[in-house]
């Protein structure tokens, strides 16, 4: 009996009752007062009311370190373990089985971090979650209801986990009122905010509600309610609507996730009424100050800021010929007495270029204004830096400021919503890409990647523009839910594969055999490089039609001021970002670099992004000219296609119809734009080119 | 002591008072009771008001046949002039000279045809306006006030006028609220609707009253209000928002202008419930029929409706199998009763193309649906036919379906509206393209041009998008006014000359000397050339941005579904539409298609709409190769735009401040603009071609 719609109104997702049969078995029991571990006993039985009936009856206890009299610093201390207090646990012979032998298995391993936990099954089946705090105990619990005891213990008694970043964070680019061109989200493709409805409050408190449950499964603990393009309306948080903010903060928190605000750099001058925002001007600074106690006197575990300043047309400290670091210090001061973060963005870039100077390349901004200033900003600024130098493009190397910060705070910043991605109406499975951007060998030498790298760089964050809203399955394309998962899943654990969050979605989001969770696993698995083969070639990005960021257009950017640019001509196509051109490749680490900038050993999926190239150029890789490769890969992302497509069709029966005719409709949808991609693409590198296909396919001249 | 806003809320345009002291020279006098009489009589005391104080006092008396009791029809009858009424006429010793004289020479001339006037000035500088109607009339004296005696008369001391077309109409793509994409006015870009707000009549009914005054000073003689893409709001025209159309329609009768509603073809079905709208259903029929009744109950002279039927999305009869001419004839059914007509337009083709296919050819649509039908249609329909086969591009050769139709009456569509020429931003005088189509010798024999076939055939039309919205100026650009003015020009005299139009409107728009009549008549006559020459070449035309069709974007309809292809490669560019391409030309009169299907004979700023050429061929007007006058056409448009800008400059300084600031700005804009065309088509074609240019100008590559 699947259901769809358990939440009031809304998909559950992955929290979906019908594929829970655990739920109903394990009968929550508290220990403590932690009200996170009330909420993580009120969700499980919540979803245990809509799971199925069981006959079988175990226990769920749920506790915290604390309240188990564990101490929680074990692990970070040489001295052994109060004997008195272990002493005590061992004497505990009224405690469960289960938590008698968690406690036991905690404190000999060490408790886990904090919002860590460990899970501990007795020989009954019984079952204990104990959270380094109430946190912990909250994300144990929905880790144990989402995936159940079998899958997650697998044959051990006990496992324990911790984040690997303390701050887990999405971005909403949610407007208060709708935006002429953007509506009510920037870029986003499921319907309207989930926070905010003209102007004020959503009706539906009950749906943030739900969110807040669906943050908390995944173990993200932080978000930001609105757009990082802060009109004139939202700068009104800070003030007259801040009680809008302390609404919403107050929902969240009781799923341990912070608030936090986008601000406008200019907001001392459009509501401040200053006639400045120079961040080094006192008054700005105390205008800053004041407005921020009066922020927290609301909301005293707000999270902090998040800012967009000299950036697509933001306002900025570079008026006042101020940079970068003056402008984040100064709102880390107002924070600081409070606890806050600034989440300061790095996508600054002069979108005003000139396509006819190819001397400039935006893919040097960041790392050229920011590479300067590390080791002047607080220590309560995170540098939030997209993956890539560009803007999300289906396939960019990572970004150099990324891997040359080294006295800075970063936050890696991804996107969710699928805004160069096929809009959440192309499937497209981001963790395959994000994989790669994790699993970069920073060093090119087999030793650290980039994962363990900000892992182990102090206070290092994780970011994603939301892709969420109103719509029914809260991501317009169901498959699209994966890739929210699929983010959380990673931000908790920067080295879970693909491959495990794929198989994990589908298993939680729909009952059926396992050629179901296979075939959808499968689809997943290769809808990445389908998108990328049928859309803009080798990495060169930014061929879709301008503003809208969807459907090819190849030289929709090319003459544009965005600095996006392919070059194609009669000869080539490609850009040279080697010394002999924009010199970018040389902001990586050496090993790196080098890679980037020999062709012979510049990975094929990147040539395009790194190098301008001959039509003729036979590739390293591949071993056919470079124009072959591109029909071969757009001929070859349509089949994929068309593969994907006939493995749905092969399970789609066991889908719940709702669901099932919505993927229905948007294959129909993606198979007509790859073909359309494909057909563009080939025809216009055949009318460049005037090359044929080797293999003879039709390309319309 | 110059004014620029006379009106209440906006500028006078040619009606500008100091531009003309006779204005308050002469004291109008009334004969006869006729209201449009007393409009004429009005409006000049209006205009005189705050026209320069004068010395002498002359009289201006006006009336009309009728009331000089002249008969109407002496023209149209081969008897001899009544001898009695000719004898008072003599004998009337006490009519004012010039009144006297006028008599005297209607008399013996035949009086003009309706609609038309006699001026006549006697010895003493008395000035007599005598109208066939009360319009004749009211359109002798404005065009007295526009012009003045002295250039209207020149040596004469008689001239006569009659409009070659007896519909002369403007159609307004307003909306009665904002569209999401399109705003209040479709394609406007001068301001909000002047008829509309929110929903309902716009509070300035004054700035209607102004509008009227204006299109009277024109002879345009009907608009239609509401955009022919008639959204649900605006099909309540019909009945709840009647009273909307009364009241605007009883304003511009003031002014002898009637009303026309754009309707929508599904109407039926969309306000009237009916679960078809096949116009061989008698319940549509019927529903037609009452919903018409009930309109001409409230305004007896509606002029009629608008339509635009299978186009765009739009609906229409095709849905039910049915051809135009059912759909048009069951609309004239309706409307015969009340006198109404039926404005059809022929702007139908499949914007659903698949560019793969180049069989298909938008430019063939129109005749290949409409010339079939030719004979089929009620007497009170019209074939709106906008004037080049495709839509308003820079420059397209005539429609064919315009000279093709012999038993139909066909209505002659041009856009003031800048869609594509320049949005009303960049100069660009739209009478010097409309005198290529009203001049074109149709049979190529140096015979007839296509001004008098139009006018010879009875019923006959002419019809432009208006372009007009509340800015203060009414255009957006000072200089698009002179597109309205040669518009209404054109309309009364198909052979007004692109000169004349221009230098009466500078003179008439701006008190100063003859230097600046000069420079702004001079900037006039070169600017349609200047924008052809920058934007895309030699008649291929959709080089724009998609949507906005603003700005270059050379492939930016190239793979679109609207049929909009210019087919560049490597090696070439153009369309064949000769019988070896989409055989388009043999839809023209013989001699035409033989002139244009064959490459030593077509003109060469049509070359690229009939042709698809190698970039190296030698055109034979320029004995250039084709990609060398690509590079020329497009520096010397840039240099035409610096020229203009500086016959400006010279002159600016004579411009009130307002309208000065205005211009400058858009000078400033347009030469960016240009330059930005020319180097993006020079770029594009660089590349394409790999053939540099001869004159070592800089291409960027």
């Amino acid at each position: 009996m699947p259901s769809v719609m358990p939440f009031a109104t809304s998909s559950p997702m992955w929290l979906e009752p019908s594929t829970k049969p655990w739920a109903g078995v394990y009968t929550p029991r508290l220990l403590g007062d932690d009200p996170l571990v009330a909420q993580a006993a009120d969700d499980w039985r919540r979803l245990a009311a809509q799971a199925p009936a069981a006959a079988v009856n175990r226990e769920l206890s749920i506790t915290t370190v604390h309240d188990l009299a564990i101490p929680a610093d074990t692990a970070d201390t040489d001295d052994a373990v109060d004997p008195t207090t272990q002493a005590d646990l061992n004497d505990a012979a009224d405690l469960p089985d289960a938590l008698a032998q968690a406690a036991r298995v905690v404190v000999a391993q060490a408790p886990p971090g904090p919002e860590g936990y460990a899970i501990v099954r007795d020989a009954a089946g019984n079952v204990a979650v104990v959270g380094a705090d109430g946190a912990g105990a909250l994300y144990g619990t929905l880790r144990l209801l989402v995936v159940g005891p079998e899958r997650l213990l697998g044959d051990e008694d006990a496992i324990t986990s911790a984040p690997d970043l303390t701050l887990r964070m999405l971005d909403h680019w949610d407007n208060l009122v709708p935006h002429p061109v953007m509506g009510t989200i920037e870029r986003g493709y499921a319907g309207d905010s989930v926070f905010f409805e003209a102007g004020g409050l959503a009706q539906d408190t009950a749906r943030i509600d739900d969110y807040g449950l669906v943050l908390a499964s995944l173990g993200i603990n932080a978000v930001c309610l609105n757009n990082v393009n802060v009109h004139a309306m939202e700068s009104t948080l800070l003030r007259e609507r801040l009680d809008l903010v302390k609404t919403i903060a107050s929902i969240l928190r009781r799923h341990h996730v912070a608030t936090f605000v986008a601000v406008n750099f200019a907001a001392p001058m459009t509501v401040g009424g200053l006639d400045t925002c120079d961040p080094l001007d006192e008054r700005v600074a105390q205008w800053w100050r004041e407005t921020t106690d009066g922020v927290y006197a609301a909301i005293p575990d707000l999270g902090g800021y998040v800012v967009k300043a000299d950036s697509e047309g933001q306002p900025g400290p570079f008026a006042y010929g101020r940079d970068h670091a003056d402008g984040a210090n100064m709102l880390a001061a107002a924070l600081a007495p409070h606890g806050g973060t600034v989440m300061w963005r790095c996508f600054v870039y002069n979108h005003r270029q000139d396509w006819r100077d190819r001397s400039l390349d935006r893919a040097r901004a960041a790392y050229d204004h920011f590479m300067p200033l590390d080791g002047r900003f607080a220590d309560n600024v995170l540098l939030q830096i997209k993956h890539g130098p560009l803007d999300f493009q289906v396939h960019e190397p990572v970004s150099p400021l990324l891997l040359g910060l080294k006295r800075t705070r970063v936050a890696l910043e991804l996107q969710i919503a699928q805004e160069y991605t096929g809009h959440q109406w192309d499937t497209y499975f981001l963790p395959t890409a994000w994989r790669e951007v994790l699993d970069l060998d920073v060093a090119d030498d087999g030793g650290t990647n980039f994962s363990d790298d900000l892992a182990s760089r102090p206070g290092s964050a994780i970011v994603a523009v939301a892709g969420v809203g109103r719509d029914w399955n809260w991501t317009g394309n169901t498959f699209s839910q994966a890739n929210l998962y699929g983010y959380g899943r990673l931000a908790w654990d920067l080295h879970a594969s693909g491959r495990d969050i794929a198989a994990e979605w589908a298993t939680a989001s729909f009952a059926g055999d396992d050629a179901l969770s296979e075939a959808l696993t499968a689809i997943l698995l290769t809808s990445r490089e389908a998108y990328e083969n049928y859309t803009s070639p080798l990495g060169v990005g930014f061929m879709v039609t301008p503003g809208d960021h969807y459907g090819p257009n190849i030289d929709g950017y090319e003459y544009s001021p965005w600095g996006t640019y392919h070059f194609a001509d009669r000869d080539g196509v490609g850009v040279d970002r080697t010394p002999t051109g924009s010199g970018y490749t040389e902001q990586y680490p050496p090993a790196l670099a080098a890679r980037y900038r020999t062709v012979a050993t510049c990975p094929e999926r990147l040539m395009l992004f790194f190098h301008h190239l001959r039509y003729d150029h036979v590739l390293p890789e591949s071993g056919v000219p470079l124009i072959q490769r591109i029909y071969d890969t757009h001929f070859e992302g349509v089949e994929q296609v068309r593969a994907m497509r006939q493995r749905w069709e092969a399970v789609r029966k066991q889908i719940p119809e709702r669901i099932r005719a919505d993927i229905d409709r948007r294959w129909q949808a993606q198979e007509h734009n790859a073909i359309e991609w494909r057909d563009q693409v080939c025809t216009y590198f055949l009318r460049h080119s005037g090359i044929p296909d080797a293999a003879r396919r039709t390309i319309y001249p």
